[in-house]
């Protein structure tokens, strides 16, 4: 299980994920901040922003500005989540690399999430796929394939069914989020083959979050099930207004940790990321910031241990 | 990597090394009733007290008196930590079932811990071996296997001779500690694997703290390199006096809902295990209590889904 020369992405969604959570609005400036501290601690790949009604999602009314100035940074791939048409038709404008729809495969989170059906959801995503043809990346972001606390079980042929209407809706990737903090590794496991089954290479990141603990053990399983993109917050904020007690992503700190001392290559710099977590608490003072690396350290001999191994 | 009708046993230690690491004293009522409580969990397996001088660790006076009330508990293993061959003495005359004795392999872990170079510890060991032939189980507790925070880098080598040791002297049981919170997942199954090959079956049972936040994640690959017995604290109450930055042994409320998820059988009610906080709540008040499970809850249709996977 050990690949000591692999990479794996880290994708940092903070900048989405995080603050949707929060009902605080972190100014532009704050973001582009977080977004220069992120890019100097050698993450490569962000989701800035999403392109929702400023009437429903204040805190991403700054979408626009915010890519703009990820698109400055040289070699960062920028992504941005669209819940429906117009915002893909937004995103696309604005010069994103990759846009992330969220198609729900538990019927009533979809209705509370984007209030359209799955079905209705792929019908607006296969719009979205023409549009953004040869602009942007395309990815399909099963959301609640771990569990749902609407609906409760999800079964696995709907999520075969679902993710065989979004490739042929176009997506250029599957990416499978545990959108309400339910996932176990077991099931990660399975769940994972069974896409790869119908997706093959197109599915490529998963994306968890640690409501009940479990956030690194079923990354752990992700990679040893050939997941190589994973997403995560820094200070796990975050979290998905839509699914009650579905609190904070994977802290980033921590999978970068885990990632490197298992021999991954990351291109991440832990202090400088751990650093990065200062300008949350200025721009977001009182704000609950998680992480166990920021507050235990690095341990000392980390890089020795790596070679002598 | 599943095995749906395996069992996992897990064994609380709290009471000792939970207990062991706050300044303030439970007192023997409030041990007995949690004692009670983890039983009615359908806790088998628990690490009640260690037998060393009331003046060093005030929090441990009263091991006589709590291993006498655990012994009442049917089907309840009893295990206490001894430090010493006189603190083994007073153990095997408690009428416990098994001792654990720190061996560590980090030089400068051991002089702080227990006074004692590993070498001289191993001598006592082999003492405390023959004092408890026929009448408990003995248990080498190797510490310090993942990482020292004194010592910095703890070789493969030495844990491989200590292992060896430890044997020699009487064992009959091998336990790996992360006592300083530093073990990382390759790490893990390398060094499982590097003991197994010299303690065979010997090697059961395995000790993480979650410092790092990979608790789970270690236990995970410690799983998959056949590791069934588990260490952990209720409310992940625990670390090491002698370990700086070594806060908080493995949640096991966390564990047991992460083992039952993945289909293994370990006896607990995970409701009334969460339920058992409340001794906690009751009898430390004011006292940072940890854990994931306890704040999300149980899924609602956590059984469920594992009917219909």
């Amino acid at each position: 299980m050990n690949h000591p020369t692999e990479r794996v992405i880290v994708t940092e969604v903070g900048m989405r994920d995080g603050l949707q959570s929060i009902s605080r609005i972190m100014s532009t400036d704050d973001k582009k901040r977080w977004i220069d501290a992120a890019w100097e601690a050698g993450i490569r790949s962000m989701e800035v922003a999403s392109f929702v009604p400023a009437k429903l999602l204040p805190q991403m009314a700054d979408a626009e500005a915010v890519i703009a100035h990820a698109l400055t940074l040289e070699g960062l791939v920028v992504t941005a989540l669209v819940p429906n048409v117009k915002g893909a038709q937004r995103a696309i404008e604005s010069g994103v690399h990759r846009i992330v729809a969220p198609i729900s495969v538990s019927v009533a989170h979809s209705l509370s999430n984007v209030r359209k059906t799955p079905e209705e959801m792929l019908g607006a995503f296969a719009e979205m796929c023409s549009l953004a043809k040869g602009h942007a990346e395309t990815i399909a972001g099963l959301s609640t394939v771990f569990g749902c606390t609407l609906q409760g079980n999800v079964p696995y042929d709907d999520i075969g069914h679902i993710t065989r209407q979004a490739l042929e809706a176009g997506a250029d990737v599957v990416a499978l989020g545990d959108t309400t903090g339910q996932a176990t590794p077991r099931q990660v496991g399975e769940i994972i083959d069974l896409v790869r089954g119908i997706a093959g290479h197109r599915l490529r990141s998963v994306h968890f979050h640690d409501t009940r603990g479990l956030g690194l053990a079923n990354t752990l399983i992700a990679l040893q099930h050939g997941i190589r993109e994973l997403d995560s917050s820094l200070a796990g904020l975050g979290g998905c207004p839509h699914a009650p007690g579905a609190t904070g992503n994977v802290n980033t700190e921590d999978l970068v940790f885990m990632l490197q001392s298992m021999g991954y290559e990351t291109g991440i710099d832990m202090e400088k990321l751990i650093a990065s977590r200062s300008v949350l608490e200025q721009a977001l003072p009182g704000e609950l910031l998680y992480g166990y690396l920021a507050r235990a350290g690095v341990p000392s001999q980390f890089h020795e241990s790596k070679v002598t191994r």
